[in-house]
């Protein structure tokens, strides 16, 4: 028999906010705002949160905007249809619509570190993140008996120089069986490659410590003992083709003296790997977060 | 002759940017935005950012929307009553349009402490902040030669225990005759009257340190060094007559260690002091700051 | 049979350092360090570390030395003996020695919060903390069902109005069984009597929020919300016998804005308490925090 | 007649402390620290603050000591040479010993950006700064007039492709007719020749920003804002011969979002610039800093 007394939070979608967010973007024009509230109004639609931004060198426009369904006067499964037709046509928006009982559906792929892997677990078992984690993935057989007493399939999936093509697709198909929204990289330590990374766009969230690219290579905290750096960070990113370059979600520091060996300067990049990559996830899984370019917009 | 690089910057209102920035407030309710955005579209303003908020508490409305002037149907002095007539008469709106050629004009008020005072006529002084400095009022003469300097008039109204009312009318006088939107305490060590006050609502900015409410009296710095806190820091905020517990704008704080003796503290004190009380003063005069009830939307 | 790969990490106490530490505190006086280090010179003690303060105001001198115990001259259990009397009783110190293989014994008390009971779970399983925990106590059952997975004896023993020092009695006995060096509150919810903590002098580590002393009382975060705050944060101390207000090891806080409802405030707050809680357990097994009178030494 | 109200802080040496602060190096060996403090002790030298440090990766020890003057029984001219031969020539130190009551003489160099040079002012005009800044070196005319109101002197060197060894050695016999201690480079856009550093060895504090090497160029702030950072940041260094490579003293960031414009970045870059390079002003003025090979001990 299992434990499982974080159901009781997770699977329970009533105490979840009935409520739909629409993100959309296009080219600055006039009469996005007026035509988003106006199909909202008129449709009796109580909006909770309007966020709006226009970047400032591109003269894109961004747009969030969350409203209770409650009374909403179009069924929910049309919203998407009578969005289209009557706004997002006329003004060419990229967009989409997310609910919020939609319970996002993330799997975790995982190698040999366990400070990541181990916060996200807590953050999912304690109810604190509203999502469901169908499957581990890992290049490693170590964390096996962690997946097992949460219940939680893990696949074992070997990397080498020679099979990573197939492996993938074993990992593709896994991730469409289990019907997967999105994909965290609690410091998996293999490279995807562009075949895997296209089909997940801005889905694959990924932790790297800041080092990058002051240090790069094998050893990024010697080198950063050995400049006698004074901070250390960390920066959670949506993957894409180019190695840790996609757009950054969230970064943040710790200090470091002189004082700390480079076992605690990797002890105190744990720390930052972990809270900069739940802090990611959070805005991921509530629909924060817009990528464009190579860059993010994050509302608040 | 007095050299005044700064006036390049600052009184060139043509460099400015042409644009009219309307905060409102109101109870939640349908259409508020899409009668706002409506009105700006159908008179061709082009607007560049649009902040919303809903207290998630108490229901209230804010919204903050920024647009250019240059090509919008009505003439900037008709805004205000067409805006009334046609969007805030029908929503019981709270709100105000600021323009933001119209450059602030802020009196510095300061004792002895030199820090937060010396920071603000350098940001001042180098451009950085568009506002006028018209005069300042101090209970001490020891500032007088550095106002000097900077052809900023220089009022010495010291004031004792029976003065104060007619020392606060004479103040109140003088800012009335240089027309002062708005008032920075600098470390202005006198407790202003609920009189005075009243006549300045959400128009007086203080700073604070974080030792209050936990360390009040005479010597904060010492309880908090005999406490041994790890943190410091520093609140700015509007003036109301509940002393130094206004709408706050800013806070921040430093790390504090065993090593820090009071006097260090002190120190560091006044550098984080000096650091947020010159972010509410930029929030303020860039009209990002919305006061409602004791507290304050400050939009990003 | 159960899962148990930390072990690998924690009971080889042949990979630990094998060090000793030494703390040691008087009122300031000439030759002590000279004292110290001469002791262990004299007796090829290799110093790996050294730190000394000073207090500014109270001129107390606080002492931590680290050195090599291979090679030292004195056998471990003696070096106890030989310190006092050839240096301690000279100058009269305050002192005790540790031993980095002698892993600290930890018993967690929790209640219903999991955040912080999660993550020092976490950090001791994946082998972060060398420290031993022999058992869990809670006033509830809900952890039960983690504690038996981690195969750590569970205690439940509920506190109500009437049994407190009875059931403190228990747990006493309990924590005397398993020879406990430390107790974690993690989030405990129970105020524990001064009979109680007078046996853990300086050896109880507490996590409370920052609201204190601006927002006491049953619901401090919707306090904070109607105020307004800008920054919200943690304090981990020592417990004393006056609430809350033991010494300080660790404090830090974290931004927070209009847009952060009361739910978000809570949830961003369990992130700084887990943080800060878990740093102020790192000092403290690793023997860097000196208590004096009411503030810490806290060696970097 | 100048105003010079911080001339009363700034040299009446009377108020400064009278304690000698010893800094010294050298491979770890047994008895330095008993050397040193015997030394002391011996001598009635009280000390109040003994830093110490061993490089984990090296080997190499540092330490810190400062001591009272007032009742140490060596004269402080001949203290230097005790030293070195009682203590210094037996373990092959490294060394050198500042007394407090010496004012650091800096030189100021500046291009045309004000916020690092105005907040220098300030802290040197009240006198929470105790230097000397007796002249001012630019390539540019621009702040002349500020120099002049300080009545510090202000030496306009241009640089162009071609005289630049000549320039440098014109202000090589400034900076030696002035005594000069150390240079502060308060955003001085010209790249000093090897010939020039090489005078002043760990004696020249440089800031730039955090972009670097991620964002290199002409534009890095556009480089930054268009890679979508979350934090900018910034770095204090001595300068070596190896540009924006040398020892780092202080590290610091400040968060970015979304909504941060360039003009905004370049605002937020300027206040951790001018945070950073102060702090690192700071901790060279109280001796604190020990560069060794391209890192910096920065003692507490």
């Amino acid at each position: 028999m299992s434990f499982s007394y974080h159901y009781i939070d997770i699977l329970n979608t009533n105490k979840l906010k009935d409520t739909a967010i629409l993100l959309l973007s296009c080219p600055d024009q006039r009469g996005v705002v007026a035509a988003v509230t106006d199909f909202l109004l008129k449709n009796d639609g109580n909006i909770l949160t309007l966020d709006e931004h226009i970047d400032s060198e591109t003269k894109q426009f961004f747009m969030r905007v969350e409203w209770e369904l409650k009374g909403f006067g179009i069924p929910q499964d049309k919203i998407t249809d009578y969005f289209e037709t009557l706004v997002a046509k006329r003004f060419e928006l990229g967009w989409k619509i997310e609910f919020c009982k939609c319970i996002p559906r993330a799997a975790l792929f995982v190698s040999k570190h366990a400070h990541c892997f181990f916060d996200i677990l807590n953050r999912w078992e304690s109810g604190e993140w509203k999502i469901e984690i169908p499957l581990i993935i890992s290049n490693h057989e170590k964390f096996k008996p962690i997946a097992e007493r949460h219940n939680i399939p893990y696949y074992y999936v070997p990397i080498n120089k020679t099979n990573k093509k197939q492996q993938e697709a074993e990992e593709k198909a896994l991730l469409d069986k289990y019907n997967i929204d999105f994909i965290i990289l609690a410091r998996y330590m293999q490279i995807l490659t562009s075949d895997f990374i296209k089909q997940f766009p801005n889905r694959i969230i990924n932790i790297h410590h800041s080092s990058l690219p002051a240090f790069p290579g094998a050893n990024p905290y010697r080198s950063a003992y050995e400049r006698g750096v004074k901070i250390m960070g960390a920066t959670a990113h949506y993957v894409t083709e180019e190695l840790d370059a996609g757009p950054i979600i969230v970064q943040d520091i710790i200090p470091i003296s002189h004082n700390d060996s480079i076992r605690e300067m990797k002890r105190k990049g744990k720390d930052v790997e972990k809270r900069v990559l739940a802090q990611a996830v959070w805005e991921h899984i509530n629909h924060k977060v817009m990528p464009y370019k190579n860059k993010t917009i994050v509302f608040s």
